[in-house]
Order: C-alpha cells, then sequence, then structure tokens
C-alpha cells in the first residue's frame, strides 16, 4: 500500500515552496507551527543547516515529509526553486550574503535577524523592492509580539515622537529575578540553565541586543535611520541586590529600557538599566516578557506586550511572516517603510532625575563631598537614604538628584570617583518618570 | 496675485482621492491629522454631511482646501472619481447601503462602523474582493489601538484560542470612576457632560457596542463568524459602589469584559461587568483605554492597550487605514482574514466562580435560605463577606461561589430572588481567574 500513497508536492498544487535556512531553537518552532496549523497555500522544500546529517538525527521528533530537501550547501538552496527562503541563522556574515542572494534571485525572505535588520534593513528592503520580493522581519524586534505591522500599518497615520519599551527578554528575567531578591551572578547562572541566556551573555546584558531592535524600531516608528554603533548602551553587569532594595523604598524597579524619541533634527536614543516607577505598566513586565510603547502626537500611548523570546513565540512571528507573503497579504513591500525614512544624527543625552549608588569606606565629609562636586557641576541633591546594617568599612547607600544632563552629571561622578572613600565607581542610572510617557 | 496662484490638484498629482462621509468628531480629527501630516498620494476632494452649509459654518477652523466639493448629495459622492470612500457615518442603514455602493463601484472603503463590520462585514469583505477593492475598518475596533493589523498579520500563523478585553472606553470610565467612590448615576452624568457618554448610554452600558467589537474580534482572531444577537451581553446598571468596596477585600475590582473563546466546535462568548484579580494587567486599565488580549496556543498571550475612543486615536486609525490603501501596502483585501473562516454557533454558558449581591431586610435565616437553594442546584458556598453599618431592614452583603456553570446559578438566583426578604434581584457577576488567561 506505501508505495500507492499518493503524494502532493508543491509544484502539484501551486503552493509556495518554503526553505527554511537554520533548524535551532526558532527553526524547529517554526516546523512544528506548520505541521500543527497545517496552512494551505505553504508547503517546507529545503532545510539547511551545518552538520545537517548530525541535526536531522537529532530532530526525528519534528514531524518532517519524507519529500524535504535536507541540505548543508546554502546554493543548493539558493539555486533552488524556492519562493521564500526563511533565515533563522542571524548574525551579520555569512547570512546577510545570503540573505542578499535570495533577495537579488527573487525570492523572498522571512527573518528574525535583528542585528542584520539594524545595520543593513534599510539596503536590504531597497534591494528587495527592486526585486520585487518581499523581506518580512517581525521576528526580529519583540519576537511573538506584532509591533511591526501594528506601528507601520495600525498606526502609520500618527506622528510618533517617541518609541520605548523592554526588548531583551534576557535581561527582564534576570532583573525581575532580582527584585525578588537575588544577586545578578546566581540569577544569570540560572537564567543560562534555563537556556535564556547564552554561555557568554554579552549580547543581552550589556545591551547590544536591545540596541539592535532599537533601531529597528526607530526606523519604522520614528522613520529615522540612526547609526546602530553610535546608540548609547549600558550594562545591567552593575545592577546589585540592594539597588532593588533602595528602589523598592522610592516606589520603583529596575529594568533594562530602550528608548528612543525625535527631539528637534535628532534623535534621542538609549538602552541602559533605568529606575521605572512601580505605577508604570511596564514595571509590571517581568520575565522574558516583552513591551513596546510608542507615543503618537495625535493618538497618544500604545502598548504592546507579550512573549519576546522563545521557540514558540518567535515562530509564531515567523509563520505569521510566510504566510502573509505566500497569501499575497503584502503588496509593495510589507517590511517597508512606505513613508519617507530620514537619516538623523543620534544623542545619549538626556535631562532627567537619577539615581547614584556610592559603596564607601565611611568616614565623615563623604557626603559634603558627594554634594560639593555635584554642587560645582549645578546639580541639586533630592534625597539620601542609607539602610541600617551594613560594616562602616563596606557601606552602599544612595542619593537622587534633580532632573540634569546625564552628561554632566557624569562629569560630576568622575570627580566623586576619584575621593578616597568610594570603593567602586558609582552606579548611575535614568529614573523615569510621567513626563517619559505612560511606559 | 491670488488668482495666480498655482492649485495642484489630485488629477494632476496622481494622488488618491478621498471623499469624507460624516464630519463629526473623528471625521474633524481626519482632516486634522491629514494637515498635520501632509502624506503624500493623498487628496481630499469631497466632504458629505447632512445640513452641509451648517456644518460649514460650524468647522471654519479646519484647514480645507477650497478645492474640496462640500456636499450633502450621497449620489454626487459615489459617482464622483474618488477613490477611497471613508465611512464616518456609522450605523447599519443607510450607512451599509452607500459602502455596498462605493464597493460595488469599485471604489475603497476606510470605515470605523463597528456595528455593520459585526453585522455584515462578511459579505461586505467579499463584495470587496470581487470588486477588486480594498475593505478597511481598524477603527472600528478599539480605535487607535491596532489590533486588526496586529491579529490579522502579525500573529496570523498562531491557532487563536480566546480574545478578551475591555472594548468600551465609556464603561471603562464609568467604572473606574466608581472603583475611586463613586456612584453610577452620578458618573454616567460625569461621562454624559465629558462626551464620554451618549445621552442614551444603552449601547454603551448595555454591552452592544462592546459586543459589535468583540463579534468583529472573534472573526478575525478565532477565524469563526458567530451571530451578533446571540452574543450575551449583560449592563452594567446594576453596579453599585458598594459593589467596588466588596470586591476590593478580595482583591479584585469590576470591569466590563468582553470575551470569546473557541471550545471544539462552538465559541463561548459573553460580555458583562466581570469581578477581576488586580493582579491582572486589564484590572490597571482606566479610563477610556481599552485593551485587547489573544490567547494563541503556539505564541501564548498578546496585549493591545491604548486609548480606544475620542476624535484624535479613532482617526489615527482611519488615516492610517486610508495610507495602507493609498500607498498600496494591502494587497488581496487587507481587512479580509486571509485563511477559512467557519460559522459557529454561540453560548453563553461558562462555568466560573461567581460572585453574589444580595440587598435584604434582614432577618433570621436568610443565609441558610441562600445556602439551601444553592446546594440544591449543587453549587459550593466560597465566602461570605457582610460590612458593618448598614441598616438592618436594607442590608448590602456578598457572597462567593466556587466554580459553576452560570446557567445553573442563574436557577440557584431565580430562586433566591422570591425569598421575602429579599428587596432586589440578587446581581451576579462572573470571576475571572488567573485560568482566564493573563487579561
Amino acid at each position: 500500500m506505501a508505495e500507492k500513497k499518493k503524494v502532493k508536492n508543491a509544484s502539484m498544487t501551486g503552493a509556495k515552496k518554503i526553505a527554511l535556512m537554520g533548524l535551532g531553537t526558532v527553526g524547529s518552532g517554526v516546523v512544528e507551527l506548520l505541521a500543527l496549523r497545517k496552512l494551505p497555500g505553504i508547503e517546507l522544500t529545503h532545510i539547511y543547516n551545518r552538520n545537517i546529517a548530525a541535526k536531522r538525527a537529532q530532530k526525528t521528533k519534528l514531524k518532517i515529509a519524507d519529500s524535504v530537501v535536507w541540505t548543508e550547501s546554502v546554493d543548493e538552496v539558493l539555486r533552488s526553486d524556492v519562493d521564500i527562503v526563511v533565515e533563522l541563522v542571524g548574525g551579520l556574515d555569512p547570512a546577510g550574503k545570503w540573505v542578499k542572494r535570495a533577495l537579488a534571485a527573487g525570492k523572498s525572505v522571512v527573518t528574525a535577524n535583528k542585528q542584520l535588520i539594524a545595520y543593513e534593513g534599510r539596503g536590504l528592503l531597497q534591494l528587495a523592492a527592486r526585486s520585487k520580493a518581499q523581506l518580512l522581519y517581525g521576528a526580529a524586534v519583540a519576537g511573538g509580539v506584532p509591533v511591526i505591522p501594528g506601528v507601520l500599518q495600525g498606526i502609520g497615520g500618527d506622528a510618533i515622537t517617541q518609541v520605548s519599551g523592554i526588548l531583551n527578554g534576557t535581561c527582564n528575567f534576570i532583573l525581575s529575578k532580582m527584585e525578588a531578591g537575588a544577586e545578578y551572578a546566581e540569577v544569570l547562572a540560572e537564567a543560562q540553565r534555563l537556556g535564556y541566556a547564552e554561555a557568554d551573555p554579552t549580547a543581552d546584558v550589556d545591551g547590544y541586543d536591545a540596541r539592535a531592535k532599537l533601531v529597528v524600531l526607530t526606523r519604522i516608528a520614528l522613520r529615522a535611520e540612526i547609526d546602530v554603533e553610535k546608540v548609547a548602551t549600558e550594562s545591567i553587569r552593575r545592577i546589585a541586590a540592594i539597588d532593588f532594595a533602595y528602589t523598592r523604598e522610592m516606589g520603583c524597579t529596575i529594568r533594562q529600557i530602550s528608548r528612543a524619541a525625535l527631539d528637534g533634527s535628532i534623535v534621542r536614543a538609549r538602552v541602559a538599566p533605568m529606575v521605572v516607577p512601580k505605577s508604570m505598566p511596564i514595571a509590571g513586565s517581568h520575565g522574558t516578557l516583552n513591551t513596546v510603547v510608542t507615543h503618537g502626537a495625535f493618538g497618544g500611548d500604545v502598548v504592546f506586550s507579550g512573549h519576546g523570546a522563545g521557540g514558540h513565540p518567535t515562530a509564531v512571528a515567523v509563520v505569521s511572516d510566510i504566510l502573509a507573503v505566500a497569501q499575497g497579504l503584502i503588496h509593495g513591500g510589507g517590511g517597508q517603510v512606505a513613508q519617507p525614512v530620514k537619516r538623523r544624527e543620534v544623542s545619549g543625552e538626556v535631562v532627567a532625575p537619577h539615581y547614584l549608588r556610592f559603596v564607601v569606606n565611611d568616614k565623615p565629609g563623604i557626603v559634603s563631598g558627594i554634594a560639593g562636586a555635584l554642587a560645582k557641576n549645578g546639580i541639586n541633591l533630592d534625597s539620601i537614604l542609607q539602610h541600617a546594617g551594613f560594616s562602616k568599612d563596606r557601606l552602599p547607600f544612595i542619593a537622587t538628584v534633580e532632573p540634569c544632563l546625564n552628561t554632566t552629571l557624569m562629569k560630576a561622578v568622575r570627580s566623586i570617583s576619584r575621593m578616597d572613600s568610594m570603593l567602586e565607581a558609582p552606579l548611575c542610572l535614568q529614573i523615569l518618570t510621567a513626563e517619559d510617557g505612560d511606559v
């Protein structure tokens, strides 16, 4: 009987042929979701991965039709008659070259590659338009949260002046666990054990992952092209449990926040851990949730929230994009910003209140030294807070300062760092306020 | 000089010609936003309204080009060469006829008309497809919150099993004001003064507005066509300040919630005031905010939130849809559900814990009478709560019951209503729980 089973393939049904490049967590999720949904008009025909034989042996649980070609040759995929290349390899090179070759050959591309879209998205979208192919990248920002179609189509009519949010699930997992009392190193180890953080956590904790996503959001929401490497990022590595204890008393918590705002002809953009009042909805973003808030001059704030990372939510974004291309829902470039995008300078300067945490070998004159250095730079102290129970020779305490330019504050902080009693450089965090929008 | 001013019009620039039908709050917002954004490729050429001369005299502050035709003749608009008809008249008739005529003539339609899309959306979308015209209705659900493109394109790949949310800004305004201690009648009067509620508030407070939006969301998210009039709705009119006092002690508040969930081959759908734990994000939706939460089998919960009503946010949705049509971002029907939509039966039955509020002329045996009526129907009492300080002859107190079928509970409640000491029919509200999703 088996030999007589009728096998319909894409050429017979007119379905769009899909090549999957990269069968990791997200790629496997895409295969599972395609099997679950049995979407009409779509047929997986190629799977590319390095060491394809080992990968195939490892993924026997996935339901993959016998007709699918497993290959470790990129050329075989790009020379084939597939209609849509799903790029889940990641990184700028060689993934960028492959995406260009696919687009140049008139194949549409669906990608989750935030770095590629951040650095080269503009050129790739132009290439896609010239080739009459589609380039969709819904999975590149906030995984399963549909921010890109929401912003490009749903509120495309507004003049969006600001976009901000929690764009890195790993940092949010670490910081929301620390909020419950744990120290950075132990939570990072837990995140690594759970697969939420890489062995080398740099891209996540130092802000490079969130920065790439912020650059993509800036392009589509603020219609501004900014230089990725010029966006200031600050690491969350220096945040300690004591900072949550102190910010809790202020009615606040700490989150890695990515923000970009139009200010005249420039874009003010930063990725950094910031102090967030618990009254802001974004403070309630726990675990690996992602949240994006846009502010429109006309429509006000819009909030998108959901699971930003993980194989399944990201696979939803990828499959939704495949579907949009395959069903022709998208025309003229679904990932295109149809309105003019201007190249703009980016600045990390911001006027805001700040939180400062010092660790000192306590002796007389420390507070007056700090106050003096701040006053010399025209910065007003707002409050000083010191918990009991710490050793005098390694005493952490905090100060908050009234709104000031962060670069001026850094000058004062550098001079404070040189005080004899300072055991480490002060930690300095921006405090979000109601004027920063309803994030 | 004035005579020599060059006037470029749509025929010369190739811009899409727009007719605006209805120059009320939203229509005026659309005109303002078009003037603010100066969007390329779009030109307003016609404005239709009843009593157009009076309307024109009243709207002199709007920046409207001299070339725009002001008319009270629908025929003049529909016979003209406009490309896109923006229908902001509302209601099923005559707006529905006009939309059909426009689509049949090959004009695209952008509408904010939730009743029309709820009742006739399916047929209108088919008509649009046959005419190779677009029908977009982003403004019909949750105003400025981009739920429709987010769901249709952004998470179209997921198997969405449930959609719920706060879809009526008027009810949310009233209930969040009552949460702060006010009574229904005074808050309704305030909402009417502020223009948030109509002189006849029926459509809002009795749930018909939210019901239409829920039917549209059910079509696009659950891909199910349900009968509008078969969706059970309950009014918020009977909620009193005392209910907020009691639910506060339970760590909860009260909101008008619209929910639809796939359950086998049927859709369970209801619009009703419900008791919502304050730990759920939806409980933080204050004032006129709208919030929509989808639950996907694969990607989990996605939350959309923003200003659901008001001229400006709704105008953003309308202008975004105009732009999507004018720029050809949308192909094959942007408002179409590209995946098969099934007609399904709808049921208001639900198994859930409930909140019951009684007002009694206090005498012995009341609690045992209530407990007896519940027990007879197999329903377990969970708790009884009675605040001090009320007159014995008009005493409000509450009970909560363990999860039970709401129709069975209503049977018990009807028998309790017949008790001599009951001064009014008990109020009965579903209590949302964590199993109802992260709404």
